[in-house]
């Protein structure tokens, strides 16, 4: 027996998104609606009605992890997701390259995002190496630039905490804030001086940088300053291997969907191709996956594209990568399955309507097929179709539920 | 108004039982269907979905409680199931009478049920009966057999501990392995000593019983070891009348299912023909819960033999069975009972599904008929139509609903 897990990151959508229709109503889907025949649909909360998930808690809800027992932020995924070894009591933080200026009371931002850098920042990472931080412990850090101005930074040592506020002011033209202890605890008060003192340092470091005399030359906002926010740790999650005794992999072009499978247990399986947005090649991707069942005995697949159109409030765009899904990704993941044999979930993190651009908390369609899923009467993949399916409608635990078709389930008493 | 709470165990199955239909969907059962057509039917999840549950487990749920709360093991229910009076503190077994022969360094298993004994086990209880273990402190115990190789023993006195392990290798061949302390913990360690006491005692008291002389004249192992395990608390359930109220009592042949029954203060009605098998008198059952309900406003009944038609994977039986239900149980008890003042709820404590002889997560359909049921418009009770139920899909607490419908429940709040 094979599972296969597929997330499509803010699937659902509403009425408003194509006159009347969702993206994924008005999309033509032949082979979602064909293994909507053969399974069963329903409705997901995924975390509970009522809640508007982020993509990491959605994650680590539909993994089958209980995010508000679980979860203490994005960093820690973010961290691992880019390749970052994380152990427990590390804080993670995610990092921006930003602009800022020098003025008599601080540091001013002038570009949270350096003008969406795209060279030269792997220069910079190199440019914090070795430095110290003035601490009489012995605090570490290690920062990983990653896409664009994104990237990812481990702190390190005894006595840290995770409860500080970001330095992040989200806005340009405003000074850098201090990081400030959100409890009342030394080891809070030391992470947010660190937090205020990597930033001044990495300032000193870049602001005269080779790389930001090119960039200024040309134009282009110097890449000059470290933001970090969403600290975090990493979640103490018993792995998928523990919980069900089976190998699973994860096929994502994301960092951060790569990084809560990373935490859950799962191997990431490289594929050159995934890349996180709209340009993805879903091939590759459905190929990946049925190379990673030879090997494992579940596989989770994330497919990004959706969520950056309703983000961009693109509804032919989302229309037409969810066609790609089905022609791209899905007809050809069945056709090398062995269909007998294989049970496959699919559904949404969440619901990102077109008119809104961001999350909501409606509940999102999701199909389960394989030969041990009782069919329904629907034959149809979407919102309007899973609100009468056979599988009704339940919060998360998506994936709990795929493997216990699998048998995979340990059983809870005697 | 009256209320009849029916369990069929492991009632629930999959498309792969009977060629593209499960049992209950390929079982005759005009009774239930007629039940369907007047009432409402929906999924439950008997603990939650995705959770494999156990039998113990699951009818914690159903009944009402929440078994990650309240579960500690099978054994107190075991205890309780077979007669003995347990009380808050005692540890509880599940026990087996057990071939075993001693070598150099230890006792060696030949056969873990004691080549399933059948007669003679009230003979080897009583040869236990008085002997004291080497304690400085007032522990006493009480074995009892039940039926075949299975018994159940409760450890009494201060300073015990339900954190030991089980002294069952679930294997012949191999020696009885020690019990462990679960937990860093004196009264464990202690526990874990009178276990293995116990055991090498049974040992002494049996090897040469006059029971097992004849066994052995006859070529039949003896049954000369004890083998503990389920180590478990009482749980401190609220009782049915005190949560809502009302008398109520349970007709079960299993001792466990009476078992869980009674922690939650419910009477055991004695019902001569109640196996727990798949030769149980059902029409005993119908006309015991009638009778109970004389007294008690409302009464269980456990029916066992679909989940051990399930466990033979023998799909003919279970489809036979479900038959048997529907004709010699259900259409005798609606036919004595006044069904303008009775509410009925028909469900099972999980899904065995014949291709894999187990336990598995899948939800189970669920029917409720009476008086103050909308109904719904499925006329038809097996897991498809309950997809499409009026009911839509819930977890555990079907006792709760069925008192709310008989408008016995306490307000929360006011």
């Amino acid at each position: 027996m094979k599972a296969v897990l597929v997330i499509a990151d803010g699937l659902g959508g509403r009425p408003s998104d194509c006159q009347g229709r969702s993206c994924l109503e008005a999309a033509r889907t032949p082979t979602l609606d064909e293994l909507a025949h053969r399974g069963a649909v329903g409705l997901v909360d995924p975390i509970r009605h009522g809640v508007r998930p982020g993509s990491d808690t959605a994650h680590l809800s539909l993994l089958g992890y209980d995010p508000y027992e679980v979860y203490t932020g994005r960093g820690a995924f973010e961290c691992l997701g880019i390749g970052m070894k994380v152990v427990c009591g590390d804080v993670c933080f995610r990092a921006n390259f930003a602009t800022a200026e020098a003025v008599s009371d601080g540091l001013r931002v002038l570009d949270r995002r350096a003008g969406r850098i795209d060279a030269g920042q792997q220069l910079l990472a190199e440019a914090l190496d070795g430095i110290a931080l003035r601490s009489d412990r012995e605090i570490t850090f290690e920062f990983r630039a990653s896409t664009q101005h994104r990237g990812a930074l481990v702190l390190r040592g005894p006595g840290l905490s995770r409860h500080v506020s970001e330095n992040d002011p989200h806005e340009a033209g405003v000074l850098i804030p201090d990081s400030r202890p959100l409890i009342n605890d030394e080891a809070a008060e030391r992470t947010a001086s660190l937090v205020d003192e990597l930033t001044r340092k990495s300032f000193e470091a870049w602001d005269d940088h080779p790389v930001n005399r090119d960039r200024r030359a040309a134009g282009e906002p110097p890449a000059n300053v470290l933001l970090l926010r969403g600290a975090a740790e990493l979640p103490d999650l018993a792995s998928i291997e523990k919980l069900y005794g089976v190998r699973s992999a994860v096929v994502a072009g994301g960092a951060l969907y790569r990084g809560v499978a990373l935490a859950a247990g799962m191997a990431s399986i490289p594929c050159p191709g995934a890349t996180g947005g709209l340009d993805t090649d879903l091939r590759a991707k459905a190929a990946a996956a049925v190379e990673a069942l030879v090997a494992h005995d579940c596989v989770f697949v994330h497919i990004k594209g959706t969520d950056n159109a309703g983000h961009d409030r693109d509804a032919d765009a989302k229309t037409r990568f969810i066609e790609r899904i089905d022609g791209e990704f899905f007809a050809p993941l069945i056709e090398q399955l062995d269909v007998g044999s294989t049970h496959i979930a699919f559904t949404g993190d969440h619901t990102t309507p077109i008119d809104f651009g961001d999350h909501v908390a409606d509940p999102v369609p999701v199909l389960f097929v394989g030969p041990n899923v009782m069919p329904d009467v629907c034959d149809c993949f979407d919102e309007r179709s899973a609100g009468n399916g056979g599988l009704g409608r339940f919060a998360g635990r998506v994936l709990p539920m795929l493997l216990g078709y699998c048998n995979w389930s340990p059983k809870f008493g005697s």
